[in-house]
């Protein structure tokens, strides 16, 4: 452990924290400091004596440890969050599709995504990658709300509802990493919405920018049963082969949800250096299936795990997902050993920053690391007693109990509450579903 | 809708209230009136003008619906949460075994009953049907706290964590029965542990028993393969087959879990009349499987929901329970609308009521009813915008929204707080957790 500074300006004491480095390290009764927006020093208690501090926040033997990774999202969709539930996915499909033609404009991003953001940050989330049109709105949100983002331009071969045909889809994505590629806070991938939307010259197109770019790719990739049918009847192959084949499985590249994978793809996915963004809360209540969770860490894949968006999950809960991924795993095997609750911690905080690239700056609590971190309240009813802190946070803990939380070093849920409320922006939404309801 | 009494104790106004009826039918703008433990009166907020009330409650757009009714749990098992968990059923279980064998006593049921009634009242929980040892410290709890309570003598065919010979149970359950038939708020069931634990002739003295005392019956039935195999060994067919032939199959009769049925099982079940407590938490966590919710819905089976206890749950969540219930539905058929959300808030709710046997007193909102019901606010970001109010409940609502509780027309929750706290009860859980950790 480091020594701590005289002098800081956030003070975390009476923490039992979990530092989610290789060794789930714990500190029992800890302190931890927080200075120019990243961790200045952490250890016991005793080691923080004499620290002044302009803010000091007592844990009260709550936990501190990594703020959680969302790494499949699509916010700005709280727009539709339950519009379309309870009905086969044609169905549901052909609803939210008519209402974000009708609906989307960027000014409906920006005041979707800060909704949807401030949710995650009031749930404990410090770093969202998401994938939606308009995605200056999103960093707008952001940066207005202090969370990270990693985010890029979506391709599709159609026009999409941001009206933009395949050169001028080229164009404004070179111009979209261009404009944000040192913005603080803001983290770059390109966004191939997936191999059934787009076809192999194109898949090949967004490859080469991405090389040629230095920006990584985050692509949807074996969701659902249709989505297996449609690459057959396109590709003649599999999604995770029709990526390969595009040359977008690499080191950097993230696929979201690769629930239908053989075993000849885990490896594949392996040793390309993929990584994986897991998300069971979208996959049960779509019927897109279980992906395979225990054998992808058997053969090394790194996991991540993310909400997708509103209108699927219904809500961004990481809590939920964390759960969610645990309970999918031991169902689908049958061992309720299959994914121990440390593991599931390990895919939102740890897994997360690998997955995008970032596990020398978040992830991990750690001194010099950048302030990504959460304090949970641990007085609730139902977290008491806690014999182990990972099963209490899996399968016990939830949103309601995130006291506080650091995003990049800045202070954006203090007490449970939003440092910067978002007032204007839950009116647009609001209006836009009564606008909904009355067409 | 009943005309409004110009004084009442309590009148929440600005609501949109579920009654959860057969018709599922909702009053928009509506204001709903408590007097003397019962709903005096329900209708459009105009209705209500001029009603002087005690306290007035703004829902402020908030949905009121009854309040949930947990059918299965354990309660003082919170003392063990998380205990052992990440390992398989046999190193689970005797690990909780030893700490249950060393710390259950009537003052510790009680606290960890009392903790777990907390949990449950804070999370919108009015009722619950609670299965364990010293049940007369959970009736002591239940009524500290202002809860409703199906409650009774467990029977297993060992002398058990209570030290109780076989004669000497059944003195004790008469005993029992005797003494809390009419206890207000108290309602009993025998509670026969199983089928792997009770011959067939300790089985049918509990029908007997049941039958003599006009006492109705609740036990665990078919939850797990290991229970399937048992039933197998010791009495040669399934456990439906066991309790049937025992005679504890009829109507009033509440099996817990019923996740391994055949066709012909889920037909006796639902022409027997007995009905069916769905814990999908547990049922998930300990690999035990998926119950065939759409057989039994098709075949008319009443079910509700249960949580189980929180040494498997790991806590006592309806809204997990209802959102799990769904999501393995979904992934179990592959279809997305296998279980509306409405029908899943319907199994919390009047299923529950049905399966206590107490659909003329709770579990719908009309006037003469028990005032069992729930303020939700529907303020938070995750609940933003609302398209329909049962899938915003089942998806993405949870504990952390419930602002008020009344149980038997008890204000048990103000504002999100217990009225009726327990601080010397959690500090009797902690040191009960204190000497395991040294143990």
């Amino acid at each position: 452990m480091t020594t701590f500074p005289t002098r800081v300006e956030t003070l975390i004491i009476n923490a039992r924290i979990l530092t989610m480095d290789a060794a789930f390290t714990e500190i029992a009764d800890g302190a931890l400091a927080i200075a120019g927006g990243r961790i200045a020093a952490l250890g016991p208690k005793a080691a923080a004596e004499g620290v002044t501090a302009d803010r000091v926040i007592d844990a009260k033997g709550g936990l501190v440890l990594p703020g959680l990774i969302n790494t499949h999202c699509h916010a700005a969709m709280t727009l539709f969050r339950g519009l379309a539930d309870d009905r086969p996915l044609d169905g549901f499909l052909q609803t939210v599709w008519a209402a974000e033609a009708a609906h989307v404009t960027p000014e409906t991003v920006q005041a979707g995504a800060a909704l949807g953001l401030a949710e995650m940050a009031l749930g404990g989330v410090t770093h969202v990658v998401d994938m939606y049109f308009h995605p200056a709105a999103t960093v707008a949100a952001a940066e207005k709300l202090g969370l990270g983002l990693t985010v890029g331009p979506v391709f599709i071969g159609f026009d999409g509802i941001d009206h933009l045909p395949w050169p001028e889809r080229l164009a404004f994505a070179e111009d979209f990493v261009t404009t944000h590629r040192d913005r603080p806070g803001i983290d770059l991938m390109l966004m191939p919405h997936s191999c059934y939307t787009l076809d192999a010259g194109k898949l090949a197109e967004v490859t080469a920018m991405s090389g040629r770019l230095g920006v990584p790719i985050h692509v949807h990739a074996a969701e659902a049963p249709s989505e297996m049918a449609l690459a057959k009847e396109q590709h003649g192959t599999t999604p995770i082969r029709v990526l390969d084949q595009a040359g977008m499985l690499r080191p950097g590249t993230l696929l979201a949800h690769a629930v239908h994978l053989d075993d000849e793809e885990i490896a594949l996915v392996a040793e390309r250096g993929a990584v994986v963004s897991h998300n069971p809360l979208s996959n049960a209540k779509l019927a897109s299936g279980t992906a395979r969770i225990k054998a992808m860490r058997q053969a090394g894949v790194t996991l991540s795990l993310g909400t997708d968006g509103a209108s699927s999950g219904n809500d961004l809960d990481m809590w939920k997902a964390m759960r969610q991924a645990a309970f999918m795993q031991i169902l689908a095997t049958g061992e309720p050993d299959v994914l121990p609750a440390r593991e599931v911690v390990a895919m939102a905080t740890l897994g997360g920053a690998a997955a995008i690239g970032q596990s020398d700056r978040t992830g991990v609590l750690a001194p010099g690391m950048q302030a990504d971190l959460i304090v949970i309240d641990m007085s609730a009813p139902h977290l008491i007693p806690c014999f182990d802190p990972y099963s209490a946070l899996v399968y016990a803990a939830g949103r309601e109990d995130v006291a506080h939380v650091f995003a990049r070093g800045r202070h954006v849920v203090d007490e449970r509450s939003l440092t910067v409320p978002i007032p204007d922006e839950i009116a647009t939404v609001q209006s836009v579903a009564d606008a909904i309801r009355k067409a």
